[in-house]
């Protein structure tokens, strides 16, 4: 059975969340339309306002509503001298989580990863080299996942800093190998963390 | 950590969508802004078209862009005779994908629940009994669920059709197709039992 092109639409376009497949998209819709239209409504704002209202702090580039994040902006954690390379804001919030860092972030916003065409330009890791010559660094934690992809840009990356005096440092103990960072418990990233070693 | 405040409504605002909890809202949010700008912007776009176009069916109650649906236009299903009162559009697509009933729909939008404030005016009974009425009906299908608002709710309704001429049927209860008679419930079980049917 079709349903009318606008409840066709809705459900088509729903697909696009994450783990919604054909019959939960139908599902969503319907009950949208059924019970949640103040709801439905303020979604659609939502992600409006968010796609219009959401860039990209211009020295880290996690998300942000201002030229410059509020991590960025702190002075303590410009005191701190670290700066911690994750791959996605998702990342940022899992290490904001466990409370066990007080320095700034570099969010790539991705991996390096040729064949999808993801190369050190996609990473802004020309802004990297930039701060790593202007701000005043002294550890570079190198957070990304230790998947093929996470390694490879830890090494690049790795790489790239040696020309720089500052100490480099991988996340290793207690990863679970080939992980994703964001889903990984408070407890176990914290022992990461205290449990990093030099790279270089 | 708290995001900026654009993130974190859209964040809120996805809990909205069944089965959505606080973490995989998160996710979503992320993902949306990451990598599904495009796919964002189509799903409010959708979600907008839909809550302005979409209407009920002036004869069925059920979703429709226009005053009368296909269903309730289609001449060989006006000739049928039948038809069947459910719940919900979502029952309407459920029956329609056996393709074992070939008559029109009454859709309740909900069942009598007093105490949620849904009575006979909630669900449109006065359409459905001006239906009873000016139609040509003869076979009143009861195909609300075996629950106990779905129980009262068919009741309820046999006894406001039992003024007219026409026949009124009840779904069968008995074994889902397929289902290991060990993992069935006693309740289902029992009406199975009293249902039963001569095979000779
Ligand atoms: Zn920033
Ligand atoms: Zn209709």
């Amino acid at each position: 059975m079709k349903f009318s092109p606008l409840i066709e639409e809705l459900i088509e376009s729903l697909k696009v969340l994450p783990g919604v497949g054909p019959k939960s998209a139908q599902r969503i819709a319907f009950q949208l339309l059924e019970r949640q239209q103040k709801g439905a409504r303020r979604l659609s704002k939502a992600i409006d306002s968010a796609l219009l209202g959401v860039q990209h702090c211009q020295q880290c580039r996690n998300f942000a509503e201002h030229d410059v994040c509020d991590i960025c902006n702190s002075e303590m954690r410009q005191a701190s001298g670290q700066l911690c390379i994750v791959a996605s804001p998702m990342d940022v919030l899992a290490i904001e989580e466990t409370a066990h860092y007080k320095g700034r972030y570099f969010v790539l916003m991705g991996l390096l990863s040729p064949i999808d065409g993801i190369g050190p330009d996609e990473l802004g890791l020309n802004l990297l080299e930039k701060r790593m010559i202007s701000d005043d660094i002294n550890e570079l934690i190198l957070a990304t996942s230790p998947s093929v992809e996470g390694e490879a840009t830890a090494y690049y990356i790795s790489e790239m800093a040696a020309q720089f005096d500052l100490t480099i440092t991988r996340l290793a103990q207690g990863l679970p190998s080939g992980g994703e960072l964001a889903a990984i418990d408070g407890k176990t990233l914290g022992h990461a963390f205290s449990g990093r070693k030099s790279m270089s």
